[in-house]
Parts: C-alpha cells; sequence; structure tokens
C-alpha cells in the first residue's frame, strides 16, 4: 500500500451510517472516487494492485442483487478477492443461530464484511462483535449509506455545487430509505434546498421535514410541473401499490410518470435520477434525454464503494 | 494484449447467434482455441495474464450449472474476473423490471455479459441497449451459439476434416435447440452430409429439413442399427417423455439406448457426441469405448469459451 | 511451486476420510497450518503465488455455507480461483442425472472439486470416476474428514500435547458426524482418553464405544459439573429436539447448557470446542471466556483447508 502514508479517518473502521460521513470525509471519499472511475475506465493495470490480496465477505441475508453485484465488482476492479452468500436468511447459517454467531465465525475467513440485514438495527448490532470493518448494505428500513453517498456523488459529479440547488424529491417520501438518508444528508451537510411532491398518503413524516427544516428550506409543490420545473435535480422514486390505498392508487397513478414531454418543464441544465428498480415512473423514451442520469448514477456506485473499500482495508 | 497486433473481427462485438461465424472467423476461432487447451493442461501461466483486469458478468435468468460454469472457468483460466448471479428470475432485479433496464444497469459493472433467458430474441433485444459485448449464452428455443460452436470444434477436433463426414442426429429433433443450431452450422459452413433417425413424432421439423436439403444430403434412417453403422458423428440426444404421447413414448422407449453391443454396428474410426445431461440414452458402460466423446466435448466447452472471451475482449 | 522439492503424499490424491490421516501426514499438516495462519494474518503476499493458475470446484448438494465459505476463502487465500455452487440439488444438473456423468463433466473445468452430498458413500462413488482430487466436504452421516482435522489441529494448537489429555464429549453422541470423526481420529491416532455426557437416549453407539475402547479408556459421566471437572478439552454439540422423544428433552433441556457459573468447575487450563451453530447450549457470556474456543476454532478451519490444498496441487 506504497498510495498514501497517513491513514484515511476510515482505515479500519465499519460503515453504519450516513452520520460519520463528516465534510473531512466527503471531501476525501468523492475526489478518490472520481480517480477510481478514471482508472476503471482507462483500465489501468495498477488498480489491481491496491487491494490484491485482501478479500471482501458480501454477507445478503436478503437479495439486492444490484447492491451486492456493485460491491463484488467495486472488490474485484481493486484486485481484492470476493465471497459472496445471498438469501442467507433461507440458509443453515440462519437457523436459529444468532446474527452475532454467524458474522464473529465468518469474520474468521474474510477482512472486510458487506452486511445487507432485513432488520433495522441488526447491522449495528453485528459490528459490535466483529473483528473486521463491516459496511452496512441496508438494514431494513434503517440505513443505507453507501447508496446515499453514491446519489450525493452523483449530483457533485455532474452538477458541481451542491450548496446552491434545489433538489426534488417525487414518488414515495414516506417509506423511501435512499430518500430519508439523502436528503438528511444534503440539508446538514450543504444546506441543500429540498423540494417534495408525493400524493397525499405517502408525504414525508413530520419528524424527517422538522429535522430537514432546521437546516434548509422545504418546499411542498401542488403539481408535478411545478416540481419539475423547479428541480435542479429531480430524484424520483417509485409508489409502491401495497403502500396506499387502491382508491387513492387509482387517482395518482399516471400523475408521477415522468415523459419527454413534462422533461420541456425541465430546466436545461438539471439532472433527473432513481435509485431503480423503476416500475413505469420513468419513461424509457426519457432515456435518450442526456439530463437522464440514473445509467450514470449506476456507475457511480461502483465508484464510491471503490473508494470506500480502499479507506477502509488501506487506508 | 500483446499477442495480436490487429484485432479480430469479434472485437467488442456481440456473440448472438450462429449466423455470424463466418468460414474467417472460425478459421481463427478454432485454431486459438486448440492453444488455450494445450496451455490450460500445462498450466501455462502466462494465460493469467491474458484477461487481467476486465471483468465478466454471467448473468442466468435460469440456471443451467453447466453452461454458467463453462463460461466463469473460461474466464478465470485467462486471468479475469467474474460475477455470477443465476436464477434471476427470482430475485428482485427482475421483479417489474424490464430487462433492457437490468442489462444497461450490470453493464456498468463489468466489460462483458454472458447472458441467459428463457424468451427467445431476448438476449439481441438487450444487446441494443448495452454499452458492452454481450454473449449470448441461450435464449429459449432459440439460439446458443456457443454449444453450436465447441460441437463443431470437438468433430473438427476428433474427426478432422468436417466437409466429408455423416453426421447423424438421434432422438428429439424436433424441439432440441442443440440440434437445429449445429445442422444449420454444419450444413452452411462445410455442407456435411446429416442423417436422422427420431421417433415418428419428434422427426426434424419440415421447414429445417429443407434449408438443410438446399445446402447438403440429409438421410433418414428406419433403423438405429443403420443410424449407427453410418455415422462418423453420432450425435445423441435426450428424449423427453413429456413432449410425446405417453402411447408412443413407451412404443419407442429402449428404442434409442446406445449400448456397448450397438457400438459394434459402428465404424472403427467415429466419435459419439451428447450435449448432456443424458438421462439413460447412452448406456454408462460406453463411455470406456474411446469413441465416446462426450467429456471431451465439455472440455471443448471450455476451450472455445477462451477463445471467444479473448477475442471478444482482447481483440 | 518452489516450494518444496519432494511431493507430499497428498499430492493428487482425493481427501475422503480420516482413515487416511496417518501421523506422517498429520505432522506435515499441521506445521504448514501453522504457517499459513500465521502468513494470513501478516498478509504475506507471498501466499497468492502458490495456487496462483488454479481452479477449485465448490460443488454442494445441500447448503453448508460454513464449510463451502471455508474451502472458497482457504482458495482465494492462496492466490487460486474459486467456482461456487450450493444447492445442486435443486439445479439442473441434478435432473435425472447420475453424480458421476455431473461429477466427470465439471471435472473438465477445474483442477480440484470440494464435493458435499447428502448421502453416505456417495463421494466415495464419485472419486472413482473422477480425473481430478476431490475433497469430501461431508456426504451424509458419512465422513468430514476436514472437520475432524480442523477439530484436533485446533486441540493441538491450544493445549499442545494431545497424547495425554482427555477430551469430552457433550450432547448427541449417537448422531453427531463430528464427534465420530474426531473421537476414532483422536484414540487411534494419539491414544487420547475420551470422555462422555449424553442423555441416555443419545449415548455413543456401542459399537463406537466398542472401537474405541480397543485403543484408549472411554468414561461417562453422571453430571454435567463432572464432565466440565475433569475435561482438557470440553467439545460441546448441539441436541437436536426432533431426535429424541419430546418428554425426554422436556426433562434434559437445560442439563447441557454451559454457563460462566458451571465453567468455574473447569480446569483452568483447558477449552471449549464447538462445531457450530449452537443454539443455546452455551451461553454467549461464555464467550468472554479466554478458554472459549470455538472462534478460533472456525479460524483453524480454513488454515487447514489451506494446508489440504497446497498439499493435493501443489505437493
Amino acid at each position: 500500500m506504497t498510495e498514501t502514508s497517513a491513514h484515511s479517518a476510515l482505515y479500519r473502521k465499519h460503515i453504519l451510517g450516513v452520520d460519520q460521513f463528516d465534510p473531512e470525509l466527503l471531501a476525501e471519499i468523492f475526489p478518490l472516487s472520481v480517480s477510481m472511475l478514471e482508472r476503471v475506465d482507462r483500465h489501468d493495470p495498477t488498480l489491481r494492485d491496491i487491494l490484491a490480496g485482501y478479500l471482501l465477505i458480501v454477507f445478503f441475508y436478503e437479495a439486492s442483487t444490484r447492491t451486492s453485484c456493485s460491491h463484488e465488482a467495486a472488490m474485484k476492479r481493486l484486485g481484492g478477492e470476493v465471497i459472496v452468500r445471498e438469501n442467507i436468511q433461507f440458509s443453515s447459517v440462519s437457523k436459529g443461530e444468532t446474527l452475532e454467531d454467524t458474522i464473529r465465525t465468518f469474520a474468521q475467513y474474510g477482512d472486510i464484511i458487506a452486511l445487507r440485514h432485513y432488520d433495522v438495527g441488526s447491522v449495528e448490532r453485528a459490528s459490535k462483535v466483529c473483528d473486521v470493518p463491516i459496511i452496512n448494505a441496508g438494514d431494513g428500513t434503517g440505513e443505507h449509506p453507501t447508496q446515499a453517498l453514491l446519489d450525493v456523488f452523483t449530483i457533485r459529479s455532474e452538477m458541481k455545487n451542491i450548496e446552491s440547488l434545489k433538489v426534488v424529491f417525487v414518488g414515495d417520501l414516506k417509506h423511501g430509505r435512499t430518500v430519508h438518508s439523502l436528503s438528511r444528508l444534503i440539508a446538514s451537510r450543504y444546506g441543500t434546498r429540498i423540494g417534495c411532491y408525493a400524493p397525499e398518503s405517502l408525504r414525508m413524516s413530520n419528524e424527517l421535514r422538522a429535522e430537514l427544516g432546521r437546516q434548509t428550506i422545504v418546499e411542498e409543490y401542488e403539481t408535478f410541473e411545478q416540481a419539475i420545473a423547479e428541480a435542479d435535480v429531480l430524484y424520483v422514486t417509485r409508489i409502491q401499490q401495497e403502500r396506499m390505498p387502491q382508491v387513492e392508487y387509482d387517482r395518482v397513478k399516471g400523475m408521477y410518470i415522468l415523459t419527454p414531454e413534462l422533461m420541456q418543464h425541465a430546466k436545461e441544465r438539471m439532472i433527473v435520477m432513481h435509485p431503480f428498480p423503476r416500475k413505469g415512473e420513468i419513461d424509457s423514451r426519457v432515456d435518450l434525454d442526456p439530463r437522464a442520469a440514473y445509467f450514470r448514477q449506476a456507475k457511480n456506485g461502483l465508484a464510491v464503494r471503490m473508494a470506500l473499500l480502499k479507506l477502509v482495508l488501506a487506508g
């Protein structure tokens, strides 16, 4: 590891939640992510020296192919090895065994664990008994810090100055873990203005609104056109049919579908994001619009996770 | 990549169907496959330099352990990295997400995708939106080009001159994707004579017969003994019970089982092939016969896939 | 492979059962395991040269995440590549195909196979047709030689002189494959004294008692306190509720739970082992006791498997 002399503040630390990403750390992670992306694109062979000999265990109690593949690819791009086990909830290790026992055992095999679990707080609980660093890859409705980080990185890469932007969230603002983590991170760290456009029953909770309101201006929009028009970043999320009364779903269905026609209301310089998978919220014709940033967003996930793995394992 | 100066015609191309394998390409793939086999067998350490730093994503919407392992082993033998996800049809990514969205996302993580899907034409559809090369690893009853290629390579390696041979297909000639691809490839490229021995209800379709008949001689045999006796290559396939009337199955059962006794009718210099798995069509005592080529056929699959990965990724 | 000049007796051999581990072989495996552990802990980069270019296929007909990950990690720590397929019993390869056909096919792709199967004797059967070495990773109630080996290695590492110790087995001594393999190995190779503490219906079989009795002293204890007090190694196993009459389970439940209070009866220099997963047999407060060796036991599994892979593949 000749790349850094002094160690990062993340060195040998767990990554549990967005709160631990202070401005100094973000200032370390983001330029490194840019560099990772650039080195991947030109197939830099020295990239593989960075984590050669290190072993990541991707341990998912529920399947999330996107997130697990992104971690796996990040580690492999850096020359590291990866062991993946998904759907652990159906396997022998979870039968009657405590999460703590499982994690302490698997920590014997590798150098770092990326853990996803369906219970809020479970990853933090596991980290308390774990000899190696743990990355929280999502714990139920709790935290998913690397997702929030890749979202901020995407905004930063595409729009540069986060502080002066307005980020408008559309869709399910009540349950979405992504919306919670990201809005809290940008409001607290950058004072970014927040906009909201959601069906009555899926509005942001009063608690979250109040927390954000102490740090920035939070606006609500009455029409999709207005939300689109004012957004520097339009962050679209999925409305899950089972999460609202059928009568309301039938009413709102179609009021949240982004089309090329609606994109004519948008600023010339803005981006559309989506954590994916999408299910009709964004018409596939929008993909051709250069402002559609959601596939670049996936690639940024790779870059940010490469940066994090490097900082935690190699300093 | 110091191995070739000019790039292959396959460089950065999708592999979608057998039609794209013209004589020039076959003349490039087969000698390279021979060399791959030889280098694997002597554990040549320079093999691992060929695709070091490249990442293959094996993405199977239905499990096919044999095919996925063969791709995975091929990439790893060349020093490349592999991400494997099978049974995607049950996972989160397929829930309501289009194949196009899934593929565009995963293309962000790797350098090439080996895709298997249960729908005819789906792999070609995916290739249209995919930034990285896609290898069709089977799309329903559609194409499975690498299987056809390894079959031709096996015939070529074992029997040398394909043009003057008679390849006799036995079993289910109606539904078998393998039979369709291989017979079309050898008839069109080499004019190889084709023989058929199948139950009434599983005969080759008139369309395929007509297509083959424009390029070569197609014969049908009345007895298994005759089929065996005339074959330079006896290509046995499985008769699936559910694909024919029970009364016919009961009648034909046993008329298609290759035994050491029946092998006495075969030429001294000929080979028996089978795409596997077999289910009783070939008595396991035949395995000891040097003319049984079906396990060598599996190894050839490794060699051909190594050659293809090398040509697509490194030119 | 410059590490050894003469080849090990294990070179290119199958690992099928504990009987093949004679004193000379154990004298080769254990020091190598110690060295592996030490090199893993200091991230020795030359470790990755030992099996670079070799490919292990981990082929499990039933899932055992712990055992499969341990093999996978061992191979990757040595620079080798790994293909993992678990739950093969649900996959296409097992549909109607014989184990022999499957193994002969997959042997074409790799250099060594770690095979787990639910049928006693199946791994030995597979080894007869397999061109590459097979490691038995558990065949039903049959053998699980690497588990027995890691247990002996743990005793040896923690307590040094195995010959003079008393190893006390607690719990289900009737069905546990682990208990059978380990007790036979230590009795026959080291003459280690054996103690037993088990419910009436889960006592060691007369056959095993007689076999052990020919080689060493076997004692039975009436109370858990006595078993604990006399043990140099207390080997705790799980009592499976379904394996004894409900009325007896209700009676014995709680008579086999190791607590910090009970540990006060134990010698100052002794260790507690458990093959894991545990389900309440050992109170988690015991984890803090330095005599609790069960997590170190998991790490020793990694070390022993690294040693075995090295000896089989590289001599």
